[in-house]
C-alpha cells in the first residue's frame, strides 16, 4: 500500500508484472508484435497479482448533474437533457447502456446533483441511485462551483459506487459522465494541470459553432484568472471548477486504487477526474486503463502531461463511458491471447535466427 | 450487380444505407458523437440491405504459404516457421486462435503452399485444409514468383473458403496470412500501386535490423525494376512479385464482394491484397472494412492511396488476421448501439438549441 498521501493506493505486483513480461517474449509471435495488447496484460498481471489475469465481470457506473456554467451558454442543448438522459439510461436506451448488455457489464446510474429546481423529471424513478449534492453547480464565472459539504456528498457517490461494485464482484470499472455543459468544467481542470490554453484545448463539446467555441474558451479564461488563487490542491480545483459527476468520478477512481480494482478511465470528462486522482496520488495510474482518445483536444494535451496511451482511437465524443466501454473487448482479448497462446517451446516453433 | 469487370461485385443497397444514415442523426446523442460506430453501421447497412445490420456469425480463414524471396535473407525468422505455425493453428496455440475462441468464430487454416520440399511437418495433419500451390514461391528476385497454373490454384482456394464460411450461414469474413518472408511481396506490391519507394515503406517485419531493413527495401527495389514491363495488371502483379496466400486471399476477398459477404480485412499483408482486389474492381471497397493499422509503414501509404481508415491501431504486426479479428467487437458493438439506442421522440429528449 502506498500510504505517502491522504489518498493510499494499493501496490501493485512488480514481480508477477515481471513474470508476464517474460511470458510474453515466450509466446509464439515476433517480440513486440502484439503491441498495446502486450502491455495491457503485462499491466494486468501487476494489478491482479496473476500472470495470467481475467477479467470477466464489468462494472459500469454513470454519474449525472448539472452545472451553473450551463448558464452562461456553453452548450448545444439545454440543462433539462441531463435529466432526459438519466431516464435514458434507465430505460436502457442510450449508447453506453446498449454496449453494457453487449459486454454483459452490470450498470447503474447515479443522480449526484441533477438540478430539478424547475422541472423534475426524476422523481420516483425505480433503479435511479441517487446520492445528490444539489441541484447542479453554482456558475463557476461567478463563483466557486461547490462548498464543501456539496463537495463530500459527490466524493462519498463515488466511494460507494465502486463499493458496490466490489461487492458483486467486479473485477474492472468504468465510470461514465452526463452533465450539459461538463465539458467546461473537464477543460477549465485540464487547462490548469497542463498550462494549455482553453483557446488551444475547447473542443466541439456536443456540436458547438467556432463562435461559440471562442466563446467558451474565453468564458473558461475568465473563470481561471478569477479564482487562480484558490487552486491550490486537486480538492480546491474540483470545489471551484469541477462538477459533482466529476468529483464522484475523482472519488471512485481514488477508490478503486485503493482496493485495488483496474479501471477503464472514459473520454474527456472522465479524464478530468482521473487527473485529479493523479494530482492526489501519482500511483493511481497504475490502476489506470484509458480507453478512448475523445476528439476533444483537451484530452490529448492530458495524455501527454500523465504519459499515458489511449486504447481506442474511434473519432468518438459522447461520454457516458462509452469510449472505456469499448475498449472492454480489447482488455479482454489482451488477456486471452496472454493466457492461452503456446510458448515457442510448447508448440515447438523455431525462433528467431541470429 | 457491377459487371463492368470480369470480376463482378455485388451492389450494396443506397436506400438502406441513406436509411441508417438518417436512423443515426435520430439516436439519443450529439450528431456525429459516436464517430467511427457510425460509419460502421451505415456501411453494414447498406451491405445486408437492413437499416439495423447485425455481425452475429464471424468466419476466420489463414492461408499460408513459403516464399522463395526468404532465400535472400529478408526476414528474422526460418522458413520452417511458416509450418510449425500453421500446427500452431491446427492445435489452437497461436493468437489468431486464442481470438477466435473469444469471439466465438468459426477457424480453418488453408495450406496454400508451404514449402515441403525439405521438411514436411505437415503430412497427416488432421484439420488442415490443402489446396497447394506448391512448394513455396519462386524467389522474385530471380524470376516470377508463380506461373498460371500455380495462380489458377491458389486462386481457386481463396474461393473455396469463402465458400465454406457461406454455406456454414458466416454474416462477416476474415481472412489471416501466415508465410515468412511475406512482407517482402506486400511491400512490393504496395510500393507498385501507390508509387512509393521501398526505402520509404519498409518496416521492420518480424523484428529485422536497420541494416536488413536497407537490404530488404534494395532487394524489393531491385526486383520491381527487373520485372517492371511485366506489372501490367492485378494478375500479373500477383504472379510476379505475389505470394499464394496473397493470391487466395485477393480471391477470397473478389469472391465475398460477389456473394454479398462484408469482411474485415487484416494488417499490411490481407491489405495488399486488398488493393490487388481492388485493382481488379474497385467496387469491393464496399465491402470492406479494415481492422487495424500495422506498424509497417507500407500499410499506411495503401490506406491513403484506396481512401480508407482503419479501425484500430494497437501498435500490432503479426498478420495472421489478428488486427481484423481485434476489430470484430468494435463492429457488433457499432451495430448493437445503431439498432438498440431510442430516438430523441422515443426517449423523450430535447434535442439540440438553435
Amino acid at each position: 500500500m502506498n500510504t505517502h498521501s491522504n489518498y493510499p493506493v494499493k501496490a501493485i505486483c512488480q514481480r508477477t508484472k515481471d513474470e508476464a513480461f517474460v511470458r510474453q517474449s515466450l509466446l509464439t509471435k515476433p517480440a513486440g508484435s502484439l503491441g498495446m495488447l502486450e502491455t495491457i496484460a503485462i499491466q494486468l498481471a501487476g494489478c491482479q497479482g496473476q500472470i495470467c489475469p481475467t477479467i470477466t465481470h464489468p462494472w459500469i457506473s454513470v454519474f449525472a448533474a448539472d452545472h451553473g456554467i450551463a448558464k452562461a451558454g456553453v452548450s448545444a442543448f439545454p440543462s433539462v437533457v441531463t435529466q432526459q438522459m438519466v431516464l435514458n439510461f434507465v430505460g436502457k436506451g442510450a449508447a453506453i447502456t446498449s454496449m453494457a448488455s453487449y459486454l454483459k457489464a452490470d450498470f447503474e446510474v447515479v443522480d449526484v446533483g441533477c438540478d430539478l429546481s424547475t422541472t423534475d423529471l426524476l422523481s420516483g424513478t425505480e433503479g435511479l441511485i441517487r446520492c445528490r449534492a444539489g441541484n447542479g453547480t453554482a456558475n463557476f464565472i461567478e463563483q466557486a462551483a461547490m462548498n464543501e459539504a456539496a463537495y463530500q456528498i459527490a466524493f462519498s457517490a463515488g466511494e460507494q459506487a465502486v463499493y458496490r461494485a466490489l461487492e458483486q464482484g467486479a473485477d474492472i470499472f468504468i465510470g461514465g459522465d452526463m452533465g450539459i455543459s461538463n465539458t467546461s468544467s473537464a477543460t477549465a481542470i485540464i487547462c490548469h494541470y497542463t498550462r494549455e490554453t482553453p483557446q488551444l484545448l475547447v473542443g466541439a463539446g456536443t456540436g458547438i459553432t467556432a463562435d461559440q467555441k471562442a466563446y467558451k474558451a474565453d468564458v473558461i479564461s475568465q473563470a481561471l484568472r478569477k479564482h487562480q488563487s484558490h487552486l491550490i490542491d486537486a480538492k480546491s480545483v474540483l470545489m471551484t471548477v469541477g462538477g459533482f459527476e466529476i468529483v464522484a468520478l475523482t472519488a471512485a477512481y481514488l477508490t478503486a486504487a485503493k482496493e485495488g480494482l483496474p479501471m477503464i478511465v472514459d473520454g474527456v470528462i472522465a479524464s478530468s477526474a482521473a487527473l485529479c486522482a493523479y494530482a492526489f496520488n501519482p500511483a493511481v495510474k497504475d490502476w489506470m486503463l484509458f480507453g478512448h482518445k475523445s476528439v476533444e483536444p483537451a484530452q490529448q494535451a492530458l495524455f501527454d502531461y500523465m504519459d499515458v496511451m489511449p486504447i481506442l482511437d474511434l473519432r468518438m465524443r459522447l461520454g457516458e463511458g462509452t469510449g472505456a466501454a469499448m475498449a472492454l473487448p480489447i482488455i479482454q482479448m489482451a488477456c486471452a491471447t496472454h493466457a492461452n497462446m503456446a510458448t515457442f517451446e510448447e508448440a515447438e516453433v523455431s525462433g528467431k535466427e541470429k
